[in-house]
């Protein structure tokens, strides 16, 4: 089993820390995204859409999408669970990843992926678009406080992958000036927990 | 239990096709979204984002996001499996569901948020960036073309929910004119397919 990763881009990032906290060590083979190794041929045979983090399996079934490589470890050592336990658990905790996606971490990568230089000249670029997007992740961040005003972790008590996908979108935030309110207190309470637990820096 | 639920809207079909495949009844509540009722403070209560579908619980739990209420039924009643089964089988399916989304509904959903009249003054637009979307769907659908030409349905040899994305990705296309080429038989084959199942209308 060997896991394609990249040290730059948020999504293996998420993925290394569910590995961590999980206890699970799994080789990996560093893609170089600024040479576009993850446009190669021999890349895209594996993952036809070149993204990363992608996970081959000793019987060459390849993984690709983050959240799916995320469940294949949940369900071959599901302790400690990080995506729920039970049906309604699991739907929850799911919700909750979804949203910490939707709503914060895609849009943060919208406004990388039209704005910043590293996309220049690789893909058709609209800063307006990434604007529109800038502006709603500052909605949704505020709304992020004011949820953790309630609850330890993103989906309740417990860690989870809805804590992984915010931590590593929020960060990603900081090439493109995204960053948490000064009056955020308990988005930042909770970022300086996640943060500092040893898997943020898997 | 109660769906909250609307026949205009792509996400809610794709919770009524999954339901009508395991053959699970859940009574329904209509969501006006030409009125905004998605939009009122009791419905933002039980959803903050305003998204349907929303799946309330009879404890009073309120699971949003489309595949998160899928999950729960899959769990509660695994029969038909529509998530994959196993380890492998379940990143597999997660996989093809995802890239269902991310590669081809979401941008056609895009298209329609930033182009149609529908959304005219209830978000900002970018036309610009509905076009972008519209370039990239064109090669998408092209790809899942030859990918259909070795598979019977999107994940394999069985109908799954990534079958269910993306016909209700590609349907959503029609208000704004995105269509399956006339070349790409495979995919008009596939869509042939899991258009005439019963469940497609549900």
């Amino acid at each position: 089993m060997k896991l394609y990763d990249s040290k730059i881009a948020p999504n293996p990032r998420r993925v290394r820390i569910f590995l961590a906290e999980k206890g699970i060590s799994v080789p990996t083979v560093p893609i170089d995204l600024a040479k576009a190794e993850n446009r190669k041929p021999e890349f895209l045979a594996k993952n036809p859409f070149g993204g990363i983090p992608l996970l081959e399996l000793d019987d060459g079934t390849c993984i690709a999408e983050t959240v799916a490589i995320c469940r294949y470890f949940e369900r071959t050592q599901p302790e400690p669970p990080l995506m729920g336990v039970g049906a309604k658990g699991e739907a929850v905790v799911e919700m909750w990843q979804r949203r910490m996606e939707l709503e914060v971490a895609f849009p943060i990568m919208q406004v990388f992926r039209n704005t910043h230089d590293f996309f220049k000249g690789r893909i058709p670029q609209v800063p307006e678009f990434g604007e529109v997007c800038r502006g709603a992740v500052t909605k949704r961040l505020a709304w992020l406080d004011e949820h953790l005003a309630g609850s330890s972790f993103v989906a309740g008590d417990d860690f989870t992958i809805a804590d992984i996908t915010a931590l590593c979108g929020i960060d990603f935030g900081k090439p493109t000036g995204i960053r948490i309110a000064p009056e955020s207190k308990h988005l930042a309470r909770w970022y300086e927990a996640v943060s500092s637990r040893p898997s943020a820096s898997a």
